[in-house]
């Protein structure tokens, strides 16, 4: 737990440069663009402490599975987003001097993530040779206007002595991974030139062979020399150019290092193409200048912010937290490219490979459907549909047959890259989250035209997985499910997991619900599905039979759904008679301890009624929280917001807020002190799930938005942004009042507390809650 | 399924070369002394496929472990007994053509082992350069009088030609292991030498500092010359030795090389100390002289077989394979050093480490009581008696407390070395084995000061873990331990392994009268025992309330024990219909199918039936055989020599030998297709328990030796040595009779089928069977 960021509603502010802090800095400071991010590593040289971290999207490395012992069916490698060519670094050499925060004296140091308008900023004043005072202020910043393009100002201010001055502006590709399963390098050099438009860099991932080109164009300004009159020397060595500029620099001039960066991949070129189009991209963005860039920038941002703001009134580190939260999503993944997904860690560190998780479909999907276009969330959707070829080889390869698709744990292109048994094969809840969230998105949007063209495929795969999966039990003459690992990763190999059990049959039901309405309202699409994954009637039957006769287990006295078979066999103890000592659990106790106690990690049975609350009545649902929630040890950062979540439905707004305070600002206080790895990028998403479905009771019914909401006692009032089908709302709860403001030119209809109510178009509807 | 060597009753015969095979032969070739071994390489250089093996006990390398996914409780090495200076080595140049059967014409071709008196020996024929033929024979073996020492008598004669030979008699210390999990090496140099008496080379483990000295003295031997004046040159690398000899040879002249090596370790002198040891060893050794030594091993072999043998009439393949198994486990281990233990490949391979499972205490302790002095299987209970320590450490690092001892699942010295969390922390009925192992000792010994000095300690440290690991289930009311994984390696993490709960409760109440019979007998020791550990009374009163509540899971209508709880919910499939295709089912299933599946690796209730077999009714036995076979698909070589005892109780005889076949020549004929990875010893301990256990009957009741035997049909006749308590008796079992030879000086009691009979000190009795 640390406490060192400055509250601020629109900004993340440090404040003093302590080098043991700054690796967390730099993943909280973090910057990107959907396509490529960068942790807040320094521009000039720094020796002490960091992780250097630059990634882009979708190019990744299949580096060589590494276990201690082999299980059939382990994938041969594990598909990692790595680490990639820097383009921000920036030698300076004052009179032969190399700045390096680790080896002088720090007057003033300032580091701000400005979230509003999207950059990173910071500045410093610091003594070299005793007396000799240096200025730097630097802006920073991954375009989200132009996402091939990132920039960087950086001014040098020399206050007390005159000095030559050497810049040696770099792109180094000559980059390792921290994690590494064998220390190898994964990248080659393929090229590197220098034109009058820039210097340009060109590498290539081993065995993948993705080729990325990097160009950068430098201009220095001083109040006496204009850029394009200095003269620099071209350095190269293998997968590493630079620029040199050398001048003579008078106390008190203003140097501007001018550094404009271009970023391609051969996922959007040709690789012989590459270079040519860096280079162009570079010059249209050299000629629009750093000043056009920023403002576009700005602007792009005040777009996001407008449909997903939220504001916290009477609480600054909240809003502070709420924003930070909402700003790093929207800087892993914008959503125009259904080839990316979002890594639990965004760009911001190299930790669980980059590589998407189910967290994307239990989490984010929620987030992008209410707080970005229809398509985002969609693209979240088809890259799933994409996979789907895979997903079936996938499942194939564990011994299934006909179409079964097993969804990856762990994957950058759709095959596994998981190797722990318990959860590559186990861990099969995952597939249901893929069907769940088709049906979310289908709730949200009413985009039926999904279904048929894309959802009902996958739908039915995952069904056939489910049927081949249960088995038959003679002794208790119901389907069984065995040998899973549910949420709670804290149980392994365990049989009729009751989550997973319910999910196994919901897939099926919601799988023939689709399939009745594509048939109805696209017979031909449906005959032309049927075609292709030749579905015959016999499985229709047996889905049926699953339905009709699947195991849940349940503990009679208690009238709770079970966990798993024979959790109460365990010795019963609650989390609140934990030594403080011991936790948390991962790390104090062995594995086995974990797994033979009664301790769970997330929510397990708790997931399924929140997922499927309507299918349940509320005191069935209070029990349930009220015996599996103090057992939890909440060990995943995901567990808070469903627990939250559930608190708030049922009146118990105390805990909703305290579930709530324990992600809201988990990596700005690095709660797990594990912020240095990277942000909690996907827990950031059931934070926002926590006040919009939380306390504001944010569902979907009847095909409205329906609201229950509470304000939290510590807060004046919140006020968020929500997309509906085209529409932007802005829903403010305030101490009695909840106020709908319709920023669309439609009316809408939406129930608050079971009462239906209309705000008409470019209206605000104010509701007394209090009657 | 291979089908290449002759049979033979004493000995193992190649004869014609086959390059595919020859990895095989490698191991099936072997030759070992306990404390040293080799596999079967050849002494020229062989450039085709091989796997080079030299081996020396107790020397071992912590490999860094290798894992995915770390778990708390994971060791951080994995120890193994790394290859090791290969002393071996006689390059051979004729008229500069360096001799290699992978580049010549073999005209004849023959390797044989020499079971009888402990030696290898290859002859070959071949042809260089179109028509020069050239004559071979080597013989080789590694001396188990004089446990240092390895000799190599290999001549050659060119038949039809005269040449100058250039013999190069090496000691190559430059040795990489196949099975090292970063490539890294694990020997470094530390000096080499010439003396008048040999060359001698010394190299040193990295991290644990074994350091191994190996000298060599060669002499050449032709009609003309005599080895004395032959002058030789030194040559050296680094960790590489070597001394050259060249000659001029004529025709039909006999060139003899006769190298006699010894090799030393850090293991029995000081590192200072190790090369004038070994000087003088080699010294005293080459003083004896080849044809000395050669005379030894054949005696020292003759004293073991004499304790040892088993002859089978009429079936030559039968004979050939039980005296396969008994010679290799007696290569294995001798019995004279704590330290060491048995290696389940022994020095034919790197597969296992080299390292010790419970396959000692289950299987191969049987063996050496009855096959070896008593000291042999004593040593093999101490060397894990001086392990104490280290399983108390291990223990506390999964959170026991209070002296509770987990023996590791795999070790050199007594830390753990395995990483599969469902094997490391959950195969815990290992320690049962540790705890049974003593006790099979003492009733077939009687040695009751073991227990005093060693046995009690280790049985309380036991129990201590068993009182711990288990938990009290409020809901059954019942004591109940969750999460293990039993010997059935086909289920993981399942609760209420009926063989784990029932062994626990085994040590729970063996260790009581144990402590019982010590404080009767010994009071003085029980009380130093009882102080040194901090024994309570409480802890005496759980180990009752244990031991009187303890949960077994058992299957009411089938009336049979279930091998955990949820057993029932599988599939019920047989083994009889399983496609031939699917089968081994972990080369054909992915990990997670087998999980699910009913089918089970090897004995594990059956197991508990073997161990415990007085506890149960023969019906009882006989229908949890019934059962539990027919879903046993016997994939662990461990596994048929339980079910062939079983069955041999069971009256069932053509059972019984047809489970005898699968593993009696597991290797011989490659059955797994895995033998060129070296030899499964541990498993022909089990090839050994088949026949004297299984169709001898042979028992310890009531304190005397017990034969229920029966002759299968297959063989006129079988005849073992057994030691017994001092005694040495030949039994035959032929057709209808049994005769009982006491070789020793003193009257034997025995029980044969439920009859009390005497039979005098160097007698014979005959007993009629049919009777």
């Amino acid at each position: 737990m640390k406490n060192y960021i400055q509250a601020d509603p629109w900004c993340i502010i440090e404040e003093g440069f302590d080098p043991k802090l700054n690796k967390i800095s730099e993943s909280l400071f973090s910057i990107g663009n959907g396509k490529m991010g960068q942790r807040a590593n320094f521009e000039e040289t720094y020796s002490g402490e960091s992780l250097q971290g630059s990634y882009v999207a979708g190019v990744y490395f299949p580096d060589k599975t590494r276990v201690g012992w082999w299980k059939n069916g382990y994938p041969p490698t594990f598909d990692k987003v790595i680490n990639s060519t820097n383009w921000i670094g920036i030698d300076i050499y004052i009179n032969n001097f190399l700045l390096d925060l680790a080896k002088c004296q720090i007057i003033e140091f300032k580091r701000i993530l400005n979230m509003k308008e999207g950059f990173l900023q910071r500045s410093f004043m610091i003594n070299i040779n005793t007396d000799q005072k240096v200025e730097v202020h630097a802006i920073r910043f991954c375009s989200i206007d132009n996402d091939e393009i990132g920039a960087i100002s950086y001014t040098i201010k020399l206050l007390n002595f005159d000095a030559s001055i050497k810049i040696v502006s770099k792109i180094d590709g000559d980059i390792s991974n921290q994690d590494s399963n064998y220390d190898f390098k994964f990248w080659e050099p393929v090229k590197d030139k220098k034109t009058e438009n820039g210097i340009f860099l060109q590498t290539k991932t081993l065995k993948t062979g993705f080729e990325l080109c990097v160009g950068v164009h430098t201009t220095i300004l001083t109040d006496k020399i204009s850029a394009e009159k200095m003269h620099s020397e071209f350095k190269h060595e293998i997968k590493f150019i630079a620029e040199e500029f050398s001048l003579n620099v008078c106390a008190g001039t203003e140097v501007k290092i001018i550094k404009i960066a271009s970023v391609l991949s051969s996922l959007n070129y040709q690789v012989d193409q590459l270079l040519v189009n860096c280079e162009a991209k570079l010059m249209a963005a050299v000629n629009e200048g750093f000043a056009k860039l920023f403002k576009n920038q700005k602007k792009a941002w005040s777009r996001k912010w407008e449909h997903s703001d939220i504001q916290i009134e009477g609480d600054v580190k909240a809003q502070q937290a709420i924003r930070f939260n909402i700003f790093q999503l929207f800087q892993t993944y914008t959503g125009t490219d259904s080839r990316l997904n979002i890594g639990p860690k965004g760009f911001t560190g190299e930790k669980y490979a980059g590589a998407t998780y189910w967290d994307t479909e239990a989490y984010c999907i929620p987030f992008y459907l209410s707080t970005a276009p229809q398509e985002v969330a969609k693209n979240l959707l088809i890259y799933r549909y994409n996979h789907l070829t895979k997903a079936i080889e996938n499942a194939e390869m564990l011994g299934f047959i006909n179409g079964a698709a097993l969804y990856p744990m762990v994957t950058m292109d759709g095959t596994e890259s998981h190797n722990e048994w318990e959860i590559t094969f186990e861990e099969i809840h995952r597939n249901g989250a893929i069907a769940y969230a088709i049906f979310n998105y289908i709730k949200y949007t009413q985009d039926w035209k999904y279904l048929e063209q894309y959802g009902l495929e996958v739908l039915i795969a995952i069904s056939r997985f489910w049927a081949q999966r249960v088995n038959w039990s003679q002794e208790r003459e119901k389907y069984v499910i065995l040998g899973v690992t549910g949420p709670n990763e804290y149980e392994n190999n365990v049989n009729n997991n009751w989550y997973t059990n319910y999910l196994a049959v919901w897939c099926l039901k919601y799988t023939q619900e689709a399939m009745f309405y594509v048939s109805k309202n696209s017979p031909n699409r449906y005959q032309e599905i049927i075609e292709k994954l030749e579905f015959n009637q016999g499985e229709s039957a047996q889905w049926k039979d699953i339905i009709g006769n699947m195991y849940y287990p349940q503990h009679k006295k208690l009238e709770i759904y079970l966990q798993q078979d024979g959790y109460m066999d365990k010795e019963q103890w609650l989390v609140k008679d934990l030594p403080a000592s011991e936790r948390p659990l991962n790390q104090k106790w062995s594995w086995d301890r974990i797994l033979r106690s009664c301790f769970i990690k997330q929510a397990d049975v708790l997931q399924g009624l929140y997922f499927f609350e309507d299918d349940f009545q509320i005191d069935d649902i209070r029990r349930n929280f009220d015996f599996y929630e103090m057992r939890t040890v909440h060990e995943s950062s995901l567990s808070p917001c469903i627990h939250s979540i559930l608190a708030a439905k049922l009146n118990d707004e105390a805990r909703a807020y305290e579930f709530y305070l324990r992600t809201a600002r988990l990596d700005l206080d690095d709660y797990n002190n594990d912020t240095e790895d990277g942000l909690h990028i996907t827990s950031m998403a059931g934070t926002w799930m926590s006040i919009v479905q939380g306390f504001a009771g944010m569902r979907v019914k009847n095909d409205k938005l329906y609201f229950k909401p509470f304000l939290p006692e510590q807060w004046n009032a919140f006020t968020f942004h929500i997309g509906f089908r085209g529409n932007i709302l802005s829903i403010k709860i305030s101490k009695g009042f909840m106020e709908i403001q319709n920023k669309s030119n439609h009316t809408i209809n939406i129930i608050v507390v079971d009462l239906d109510y209309s705000v008409a178009a470019n209206n605000t509807l104010k509701i007394d809650l209090k009657v």
